[in-house]
């Protein structure tokens, strides 16, 4: 990593933003829960800021045992001021002086992703995805050509490539295409990442950590460029589905539900509310698993105060969707979307849709095999490629254009 | 350790200074030396400072858990000001509001030892036994009433009692023989810390982490007391000897010697200077064995410069200690030390002595038996404390009052 940075600061000025090696949170975490059963997020957040602690050193030592400059900095030094919410802190302002001056000193800047300090001078972590954060974040307030992220696939892909050998690499994808892939379970990218870049216009380039290859670049939509129907699938198996039984039909109701489980801070996704009979109602909804534990002890009470029958709570399910900026101006990707699940016996129970994307909530146990019918119906494997330039007579052909 | 300091805590303020786990600070050298010969000193705290932050946030944890509210500092959160002497920065202000409103809340504060903040907010260590260092200055700041060192040994004893197994405890020690202790080889306290804390007057108790029992207090000279002539042996194998050979006896030639290797960051130690023969002298002197490595490549130049003939090392000397308050008041306690050891065999290459001190340089082949000689020459076992309280005839013993 050390010798590629070198290269890569050869001809220009570059700041690179380091998370923990390999195994150290999780190892950290281990040592948290040999001491206590529910770690306080303030010590937390301690604890786990030493990992990018210990890989920033290494990597300045590592660079300037190569014979370049460099210069490491905490996430303190590099003023990432964040919010105080330990263990999911957000970013609210950048104060890159130091970062700013190094760099016109000719050092490469070293700076700790994932963590930040709070206005109180309290070190936080921003959670998941949160090196991707800082260096986007970093990237926009250096006023960075563009910013790079290194990561252990080759880019962003059609599909999953682990569960879709065929899967294909995307050369190029707007900020709005791959806000919905991440949305829908690519892992690839946080969400909140490509959000930070889209506001601020940064070209994002994801690639690998172990290639020299071009990877995904990820920016403004191109008008002039043809647009794909669907660039991508993403699946995301880890969602549970919630029933409210024979909720009245009445004002007010939804807000009464969704209010309080907001409160808990779980993230509902999907809403469906079945066509009325006799004046009352089926709601359901989706929302990560992980959230199920954080509603569970509140979805009796919602359902009472409501007045509903009952509850049922669904953890077998997934998503399955299909996202591509080309979607607007072709109709026909929905039906064809359904029509190939329903070829092959996969039932959809919900179905959520935006302008360039379509979500379908289908069996668990059947997420894989849609994925592949999917990337396949949409000709997007690597095999396909050609099909692909000379479409031969499916219905949204024309829209390819 | 948790259990102990929410036990400590129950009728008192109580601040307590961490430095890193077991091997922490060997697994981090380990990983820097995988990439640099070299580390950067800048890095190197970056990189180390990281044990602490691991140890204070597990530790807060610990006390959490046991239902006590605490909270961990790093070094720069508790306002460990240094200079900007990496690997070895010394303290130069602490302002530890932030520790004093902890307090106040009824917390326990956690301070990372060992590191600082350089008023460039850089990180820096303090070198060896920095956590103790950190303690002292932290608890004359806090005001404290006193300040436990918690050790692997019960306390400061008449000799290393890995060496002598009947070494006995001492209860009390002045600061000025804990200093003459810690400075000729004693480890169990840093000499630092000790100046510190008789600079401020504040109390020190040296005890085990292991166990309950009272350890040895550290304090001001009690005047009323009966002084024990010898108090304590140290002795430290790690010394070299360097001899400058036939160098003509003039004024200044030992400020020429010294000051180029005074530059070189060495820690000369006794200096001796052989009766002149025909205009020419022998100039020794000591040092720890790890600085001849700074001065080897200056020494042949030195020698030169002032008209010596040559220069020889030797690494195989050792030097061993007695120190005792009560030795201002007798005379007859270097004789009786140079006879012990010469009735034992062993022979003596330099002497140096202080008010409270007396040091001999042996071959460090027979240091471990001239600790064993003396400390039965001088009764400083526990089986000798009813012939020490009565004395039977030794010519020292009067001076014990």
């Amino acid at each position: 990593m050390a010798r590629r940075v070198v290269d890569a600061a050869a001809d220009r000025s570059v700041c690179v933003v380091a998370s923990a090696m390999g195994d150290t949170t999780d190892e950290l975490l281990g040592l948290a829960a040999e001491v206590t059963r529910v770690p306080p997020p303030r010590e937390l957040d301690m604890l786990l800021t030493a990992g990018e602690r210990i890989s920033i050193a290494l990597l300045s030592m590592a660079i300037m045992d190569l014979g370049r400059s460099a210069i490491s900095f905490t996430a303190s030094q590099a003023g990432i001021v964040t919010d105080a919410a330990h263990g999911k802190a957000r970013i609210v302002d950048v104060r890159s002086s130091r970062v700013l001056q190094a760099l016109e000193e000719g050092k490469v800047a070293i700076v700790a992703g994932f963590q930040g300090v709070s206005s109180e001078l309290e070190p936080t972590t921003l959670g998941r995805g949160g090196s991707d954060t800082t260096a986007v974040a970093l990237a926009a307030a250096l006023g960075a050509e563009a910013c790079e992220i290194y990561t252990d696939v080759e880019g962003v892909f059609t599909a999953d490539p682990r569960l879709v050998p065929g899967a294909r690499k995307l050369d190029r994808l707007s900020y709005e295409e791959m806000l919905e892939l991440a949305a829908s379970g690519a892992k690839v990218l946080a969400l909140r990442s490509v959000e930070y870049a889209r506001n601020h216009g940064l070209p994002l380039h994801v690639r690998s950590s172990f290639a020299e290859d071009e990877g995904t670049w990820i920016g403004k939509e191109a008008e002039q460029m043809d647009q794909a129907i669907v660039s991508g699938i993403a699946h995301d198996a880890a969602q549970a589905k919630v029933t409210i039984l024979a909720v009245p039909d009445q004002p007010g109701v939804a807000a009464r539900i969704f209010r309080p489980l907001a409160d808990e801070g779980a993230n509902i996704d999907m809403i469906v509310q079945n066509v009325s009979a006799e004046g009352r109602t089926d709601v359901s909804f989706t929302l990560p698993e992980e959230d199920l534990a954080l509603v569970e002890p509140a979805l009796e009470r919602v359902a009472r105060d409501v007045g509903g029958s009952g509850v049922t709570l669904d953890a077998d399910v997934a998503k399955i969707s299909l996202v591509g900026a080309g979607m607007k101006s072709d109709p026909g990707v929905a039906a064809d979307m359904f029509d190939a699940l329903a070829e092959a016996g996969i039932n959809i129970e919900i179905i959520s849709t935006s302008s360039i994307r379509i979500s379908c909530v289908v069996r668990a146990s059947q997420v894989e095999r849609a994925v592949h019918v999917l990337h396949d119906r949409f000709g997007l494997s690597e095999d396909a490629l050609t099909l692909e330039a000379h479409p031969s007579g499916q219905d949204r052909a024309d829209g390819r254009g």
